[in-house]
């Protein structure tokens, strides 16, 4: 595995041609966001490019592929965007993968094997790597591109919300966004809730505990909540948020119940605690104030182990 | 009353000295970032310069003068910022005030009098302008400025997420940001909620109607209501984007019970429905998205008021 710069990354993707360009499972609109923009702008390039998406593409996003049609080639060069780590590729995206030629991150924690490897954790979102990688291929901009990076840049920081927003982040936004129709993307990610949301946030209220004098929130999703309301998922996207917005809160803890007896944890801190640390006692891991981790179990126990670590973590 | 440019408000500026720089009652992170920004940089031009706010500074805008000490002189000069009509001018911030020179703002129904008027309805904040002015005065950028300029921007884009964001509300963003704590900014105005915003927000989506097929939501607070949860102001902030932000709804419509008999009614719209022109009906007025006005009458029948209004402008 070689570490390389930016313009290597640039002249890589020149010199390659038939690209399959992999995204995380449970993709969200950073992995996404820079799977379109880098195959739109290979293909005006002149080349081949396919986005390899794990499972059926989250219907919010379907705006991301207005213009996209899964081209037929024999993929060649292999390039993942956003992908931390290899737990976080799914089978149907690795289908004829043996091996990665370029890993594009920005998590720190970055432990994909690929033959060459560019992380830049600095980046607020992969799409900000993207967006320097297509400057530097003098890559024209354009709707489907703009549409991407701007997913990237604005989900990736909770629209410019989050700590992890550089001035760069802005600079690229304004750049983007006159090509795109930003107003509408916002719309989608951040604005409208649909009422079975409204109803499974309600919901998830009712379910807040508090633990260590105020500064851990936990809150979870059950199969039968979910059931009971008719809610996928959805109707689970920003929960994890919920909790660590609370005031005094420095961990907040989001269980959701997936089948087969195991809950899918989202951890999110305040003031410097690391959650992709607290994570890794679970096998988990992401960013510092932004982790998860999966632990098997009932409601009753797997909130236990998590509101007793939280507890030794904040002591 | 003459409309002037940008370059003559800044010669005005240069020119005149001991300023009191009005701000609407209500006052909002756009009012107040732009007061103490604009103030802040008069100061470092060797002015003297005071910000009039309309009773007590919200608690948590105090991170805006944490360096501000009023100074002590005859007002010579007298700007108004933000300031879109003359009846939001409190009375104590019009104290020994018998006209304006200068009306800087960002509202295209700007009804206010003024000797020199600079409107831009294109700003998304007004303190987009504050900084093009401090561009033009060659002001040296300090934490004091940029807090306040981020502020203007942040919060009457809510945080970038608005359609009235453009590429230079994040230009701007991206020029400030590293001379002040913006996180800490962001943690205030967007994401920080108290236990008793919380039980608010809880509360108040009980009360949440949907009319006119789902294309207009309500919901309300009483006094009974804030004083069973012993809530004020603080915990009423950000109650008036709850209702357009679901899925299907064109006129949101929050009511606010004050003292009196009265309510203060804030209307946010979807698609294009005109905010202002519907809170015209009732002597009340503001941005195509975002308007208010007030309403005498008991809770019954100010909401009736309001739905008939609603259902009658939607068809």
């Amino acid at each position: 595995m070689k570490q390389i710069t930016l313009s290597e990354v640039a002249s890589l993707l020149s010199q390659h041609d038939d690209f399959k360009i992999l995204t995380h499972s449970y993709p969200d609109g950073d992995c996404l966001g820079c799977g379109y923009a880098l195959a739109f702008a290979l293909r005006k390039l002149g080349k081949r490019a396919n986005v390899a998406v794990d499972g059926k593409l989250p219907s919010k996003f379907t705006y991301l592929v207005k213009n996209y049609e899964e081209q037929d080639f024999t993929p060649a060069y292999i390039v993942s965007v956003d992908v931390a780590a290899p737990a976080l590729l799914g089978e149907s995206v690795m289908e004829g993968v043996d091996h990665i030629d370029l890993c594009i991150d920005h998590h720190g924690t970055n432990s994909l094997d690929a033959d060459c490897k560019y992380v830049d954790d600095t980046a607020a979102a992969a799409a900000e790597i993207i967006w320097e990688i297509l400057e530097l291929l003098h890559v024209e901009i354009d709707e489907d591109i703009a549409a991407g990076i701007y997913t990237g840049v604005s989900t990736d920081t909770g629209c410019f919300l989050y700590t992890n927003t550089t001035p760069q982040t802005h600079r690229i936004a304004a750049q983007v966004m006159p090509y795109c129709n930003w107003q509408e993307i916002n719309n989608i990610n951040f604005v409208i809730k649909t009422r079975a949301k409204l109803r499974m946030e309600r919901l998830v209220y009712k379910t807040m505990e508090f633990h260590a004098a105020g500064q851990c929130a936990i809150i979870y999703t059950t199969l039968a909540m979910c059931e009971a309301l008719k809610s996928g998922d959805d109707e689970m996207e920003g929960l994890a948020n919920i909790p660590r917005r609370i005031e005094g809160v420095k961990i907040g803890i989001t269980m959701r119940e997936k089948p087969g007896g195991v809950f899918k944890i989202s951890v999110r801190t305040n003031d410097g605690i690391n959650a992709a640390e607290f994570c890794r006692q679970f096998g988990g891991g992401g960013h510092p104030a932004a982790s998860g981790c999966s632990i098997e179990g009932d409601l009753g126990t797997v909130k236990k182990i998590l509101v007793d670590a939280a507890e030794a973590y904040l002591q």
